[in-house]
């Protein structure tokens, strides 16, 4: 997905909410601002937006000198998973459709977004998205597509999130490849924060050779390439991966949650909809 | 009131959507984007918020080369407010605090701001404002000083606010001077809105010598300065003038709805909050 002319305001909000969780020093935010301002000229509209949020990451580390502002909440948010995974297990073994009831838990732990909200009640979501239609719903070729795969490539998306991705990947039942950033980029997953949400018990973690905060493949590493190029199955969750990846022309699903107004209208849905989204399927 | 943090991802945003609102040509809301983003750099957080407001409405004029972006809606708008002039009229003289309610309704007026709406529900506006209570209510301490007073300042922000604004200075019964922009900017009125909603018949019509959608003093004309310090009482109305005004030792009553979360954490109040607040009284 290109930038937006919305998207450009949006830039500057990210650094300022970013900036305020990395440092109380408010001349550093200031700094950052300026800086990203600066930077606005420089960003085309053919670029991804995670493209710039991976410059504008960079600059919120190297200007407040704090190189994951979200550990904190990153840790709590997989901890409140975690204490709701054994339930959240139950409902899906009780379930009438298992693997759809999982992906459905998957697309409500997308809410964990701190590029987006501030204020989450994650029970409150799980109770909303359990009902909720689809707004985009390939779920018979997502069907298709894993019962003739050996291997999935499963690209996450934030910390926390990572608990309901793991619930997904154990109604697979494949083997499971889980792609991590590089390094902390919003409240996005790194290795670190997967193995706090124990995905390690389930699928091989991998990072993607990128630091910005959506998978954008010509910035990934050659050996993340191959792998991405070789996988059978391509499961993508958020938005972030969704902006890095919509142009893509392998077939790759996305579960996500709308929660962006450009996104929605690049899409075609509304925002708070719900997508399970195959592309070249 | 001094530039907050907050308001530096606004600024960028109110480029955008006045920018639009100029042009359908992207490259030249690019353009607009780049150069306000680059401006950021320069706003200290010492400069009242309008002082930015005229600087990115400059810009908008120069690479747009459209003068008056809010020219139809300033016009539509003030047509609108016009055809409900009469049954306004009626309700004023039906109540029993007739100067209250018409301040009431030229608060309600304050609503046709698209400095921070886009979608704006006149009647509605109305219906609320009527029986709302005040945040901040120094209504005693403004009839006692309308009282004393020879000649009113009346400092107008937004066209087709304006019709409400005639209302409540026909109610002060006193010689009133009604203070426009010099220049348009966002949908502030200026002299020729003022006069479509035809304030000319009930006051004198000066322009403050400045082009910020807001009162700054120290931007405003000598002549303009005199009059000010020679006002027996300052009525202002809005968001903009606030920002401009709310640090001078003069007496001044502000009539505002509260739009904006940071003018809310200045003041004390709410977003959505109607405020009578005198200074220095």
């Amino acid at each position: 997905m290109k930038t937006y002319l919305d998207c450009f305001p949006c830039f500057v909000n990210q650094a300022l909410r970013a900036g305020r969780l990395a440092t109380t020093n408010k001349k550093k935010i200031k700094k950052l601002l300026d800086e990203v301002g600066m930077m606005l000229k420089d960003i085309p509209l053919e670029n991804t937006p995670p493209e710039t949020g991976a410059l504008i990451y960079k600059k919120i580390r190297k200007i407040t000198g704090n190189p994951d502002p979200f550990k904190k909440i990153k840790h709590i948010y997989t901890e409140k998973a975690l204490s709701l995974y054994p339930l959240l297990k139950e409902k899906v073994k009780n379930s009438t459709d298992s693997l759809l009831t999982a992906i459905r838990f998957a697309i409500a732990g997308n809410i964990i977004d701190f590029g987006v909200n501030q204020h989450i009640d994650l029970e409150k979501e799980i109770n909303s998205v359990i009902k909720k239609d689809f707004a985009i719903f390939h779920y018979q070729e997502f069907k298709e597509h894993l019962k003739r795969s050996k291997s999935i490539l499963y690209i996450g998306d934030n910390a926390g999130e990572t608990v309901f991705d793991r619930i997904l990947i154990e109604e697979l039942k494949k083997t499971v490849i889980f792609v991590v950033r590089d390094i902390p980029v919003i409240n996005d997953a790194t290795y670190s924060d997967a193995v706090q949400a124990q995905i390690n018990e389930v699928a091989k973690i991998i990072p993607a050779g990128s630091g910005a905060p959506g998978l954008i493949l010509n910035k990934c590493s050659n050996k993340f390439i191959k792998i991405f190029n070789n996988a059978d199955m391509i499961i993508s969750k958020g938005q972030g991966n969704y902006e890095g990846l919509s142009d893509e022309k392998k077939t790759i699903f996305f579960l996500l949650k709308v929660k962006c107004p450009v996104i929605a209208r690049n899409i075609g849905v509304d925002v708070g909809d719900i997508i399970l989204k195959g592309i070249s399927i």
